[in-house]
């Protein structure tokens, strides 16, 4: 049985302008997790006071990931990666707690904590495989952050078309001197990392990551840059056991983003999916357009969908219904 | 869509001595609920240290919930009202805290906080029928505590094979005697019976009814007293939809419990299933003995696998299995 595991989560991160699309502005951003998490459990958002799609029409990710668990059914979990806003989906409890700006000296103070408790869950679940996914905003900042610390010099994409990337660089070593760390100072050290210059769902991810593989639980890791930022998490914890990352084609394609050289140094075996998304759609146009790209495991969804053999058109089909049924409810 | 939603509590009244079988001493009950959800989402204990079999080999109805689930795939949503111990399900969170000993004034502090909150949950959740169920250890004699509040003279149920009515009136009495109540005296304010007599699982499902049944989702209580007393709350709340009730023979055939009656005053369309216990194995026989009967949705399960035409031979192989895999989980 494969479980798909949802870290959500937030951080003051976020909230730097012009560093995340998800979420029309600061207000609305800090609701995205908690909706998110919601659309994969209920197919819309319950508690959560927003409908996650852009002013463009470019829908959460998590769209897709709920349309495929409606054709497939898998079973999902939530853990509270530092939630800020209440949410009607069910989650599981690791002392995580909302982020801070990471130019603070502490941004995380729950890291270990978190990492902690993950683990144990990890552990204790009897799933045979795991994909493990986030809905963070600001994420790839934060990512960017605890691969720098790592001395790791991977890329990372973006949820907006135009990646800021040097808004985040700026970002980042104004996080590091916060820290009064340097580019490598945190190297085999991926919990201190994490609680300097990271985000909470990271902390999670990587406790889930340890105690999945220790109990022999094949793991997937379902996302971007993110969750390669977790695959380092990972290899600088020291643990060497198998790891597969499953993204879209909307990272894979991503100039930002050397998949390879992070297959390579971190020994993770990828796949890629293509949703063929076509124009269509203006679901489908904006993520042709490079936005979104990922997030809330879309792409492990995707492969997991592959895997069962389903037309890639009933996904696309069904992306539309739940799209249909998002805005529908917003009007309501 | 069809939902399951299972209100997941704890309170001092279960550690009066003799009053419950769930769990086989106060130390382990308090654990039960957060057990049961455990079992119910990931088919066994993971985080709770327990494994709800009693010393009989009496396992947790939440063991057939489970197998019947494992069959059909129905979603599940567990709420916390008022767990005492960690639980590795994702839990929805309505304000709700552990009961304490009903003869205290004001064992159920958080009761109208929690039915309001649980009431907005359920207008929010868009499912087409939720089937609404309990864990809470005690919850017959809290439930015996509400119905007299009410003034509504229903027997009570047990988990044990030798029903303790004169223990539970006699609690009840007390109960009655700390609020300075008659019985009565909490006609058409249920909230007030829960706050005082009650235990907060009450308090959750009633305003679940109430939120559903404003939205037009249909509402079927699944189990045996406790959720005769959560008809009795919602009668008194002054709502009049439509109320089904899905139980299990044991209840049925339970001298204690007259249904026919319950029906009658409280307007439910009634369905028993039999599940066909044998004395085949023993998790079967200690059912035909009179352990358990009901709890945690079983007769709501039942009745789901019985409307979707699975055969009863399934279901029995199933329940068999998830057993096997709890004690199996004990030993290990």
């Amino acid at each position: 049985m494969t479980r798909f595991v949802l870290a959500a989560g937030t951080t003051a991160t976020a909230t730097i302008d012009g560093i995340s699309a998800a979420g029309a502005d600061p207000d609305v951003m800090v609701h995205t997790p908690s909706a998110d998490a919601e659309i994969l459990e209920y197919g819309q958002p319950v508690r959560a006071p927003v409908t996650p799609v852009s002013p463009s029409g470019c829908p959460t990710p998590a769209v897709v990931t709920r349309a495929v668990r409606e054709l497939l059914g898998f079973p999902t979990t939530v853990v509270d990666a530092g939630l800020a806003e209440p949410t009607a989906a069910g989650t599981v409890t690791v002392g995580a707690t909302p982020g801070d700006d990471i130019r603070e000296s502490e941004p995380v103070p729950t890291a270990h904590g978190a990492w902690a408790a993950a683990r144990q869950f990890g552990r204790a679940l009897p799933d045979d495989e795991l994909l493990l996914a986030e809905s963070v905003p600001g994420g790839t900042t934060t990512a960017l952050g605890i691969l720098t610390a790592l001395g790791e010099t991977r890329g990372v994409s973006s949820s907006l078309a135009e990646n800021p990337l040097d808004l985040k660089e700026s970002v980042v070593d104004g996080a590091l001197a916060a820290s009064d760390l340097n580019p490598g100072d945190c190297r085999d050290q991926p919990k201190r990392a994490v609680r300097r210059v990271g985000d909470p769902t990271a902390a999670v991810l990587g406790g889930l990551v340890a105690g999945a593989l220790e109990t022999d639980t094949a793991v997937t890791l379902a996302g971007g840059t993110q969750l390669v930022a977790v695959a380092a998490f990972a290899r600088h914890a020291g643990i060497d056991g198998g790891l597969s990352l499953a993204t879209t084609s909307f990272i894979a394609d991503d100039p930002s983003v050397d998949l390879d050289a992070a297959a390579a140094a971190f020994d993770l075996d990828v796949t890629v999916t293509d949703p063929g998304f076509d124009r269509s759609h203006v679901a489908f146009e904006r993520y042709l357009d490079g936005e979104a790209k990922e997030g809330v495991g879309m792409g492990g969804a995707l492969a997991l969908a592959e895997r069962a053999g389903l037309p890639a058109s009933d996904v696309r089909d069904r992306i539309i219904a739940v799209y249909d049924r998002l805005l529908a409810g917003e009007q309501a």
